[in-house]
């Protein structure tokens, strides 16, 4: 196995498969999200907003409803998004860009967890299989973060993405019940976040025919 | 406490400190290293680089010379460099700027930090210190991964920040000694690699005056 003319024979097989995956996964640096940045220099790449959840999941462990295994949210977003360098980040409200995200991500997770070593890879891609369920506490806990950041976002970029698309308060709101759900303490703030986003106009107060 | 003109006040202090510090972070996105990105398209900031070395610490964890806690290091590298918010991103190979490195970052985790409720900003303050000081084996292997990242990434934009600054072999020897601590099980690789590195042309063969 090499890469870019490098003789990767040096290494054994076990290392070498994870050294590609190492390599391959930078490429998640450039799967561009609407998200801006707060300072709104430009858009997030879903590496640097994984990075930013897990730093999330540390800072706001005491919120989740009861214990969590931290380490094991940690490593869920650090790797949740992995599969858009296959997939391509699916926007929130794109209702078709959805219907086969499903598929898509799950050829994206043979591929690139298949670059790895079986047991290693089958390790991780478990992890990403509880993200995608969001049944464990764990799961929700993750999905509530992964919500949280883009609404902190869209709030200090003066409702950013939510006024180019038109984005109702409905919406947000049935889009924000990861929140409840994963971190109930934290949905009163979310809430009253919301009320505070249609007054300033960043959202439409309205409802709209898409649930 | 308010961003943005959105009452904060609706949060009590405690949560209210935490997403301040959440807000805060996202401004390392925007701290340049020299790195390449492996596609060398542009240059990799600091936030996506410690999502990568944290995927690397999960995938690389049984090349640590001894059972390490890898939630600890994954924590440590996610935080390794929220200082250089304040600081900036000192180049490996620029002496001068090194020198009061260590000053501007002390002053860095003061503030950032400091952002947070003092339980918790101790907590990761001195997961950072851990870090800084490099005395315990989670310390070592996550230093180890802050050398290997940029050194593959090197390797894949054809020699890189090597051959934009006449870096010579000895140089990357003498800053790949972290890997041979902190996972010495890694270092035949590494060895092999800068010995290809200097028959590319991507590594000057002779030794300099810095050491």
């Amino acid at each position: 196995m090499e890469f870019s003319g490098f003789d990767f024979d040096l290494a054994p097989t076990r290392l070498a498969q994870q050294i590609q995956f190492v390599l391959e996964i930078d490429k998640l640096k450039g799967v561009l999200r609407q998200t801006l940045l707060t300072d709104a220099s430009r858009r997030e790449n879903s590496a640097e907003h994984s990075w930013h959840l897990a730093l999330m999941a540390i800072a706001l462990a005491e919120y989740a409803p009861a214990p969590i295994d931290l380490s094991r949210v940690v490593q869920m977003v650090l790797l949740h998004d992995l599969v858009e360098i296959d997939a391509g980040d699916t926007f929130a409200f794109d209702m078709q860009a959805n219907q086969d995200k499903a598929n898509r991500e799950q050829a994206a997770a043979d591929r690139l967890f298949g670059l790895l070593p079986p047991d290693l890879g089958q390790t991780l891609r478990s992890c990403w299989e509880e993200f995608e369920a969001a049944k464990t506490r764990d799961a929700q806990f993750a999905h509530a973060l992964d919500r949280l950041q883009p609404f902190l976002h869209n709030l200090q970029t003066e409702g950013g993405t939510w006024k180019q698309h038109g984005v109702t308060r409905d919406r947000v709101l049935w889009r924000m019940q990861a929140v409840q759900q994963g971190a109930p303490a934290l949905w009163p703030l979310v809430e009253g976040l919301i009320q505070q986003a249609v007054s300033a106009g960043y959202l439409l107060p309205g409802t709209d025919n898409q649930p």
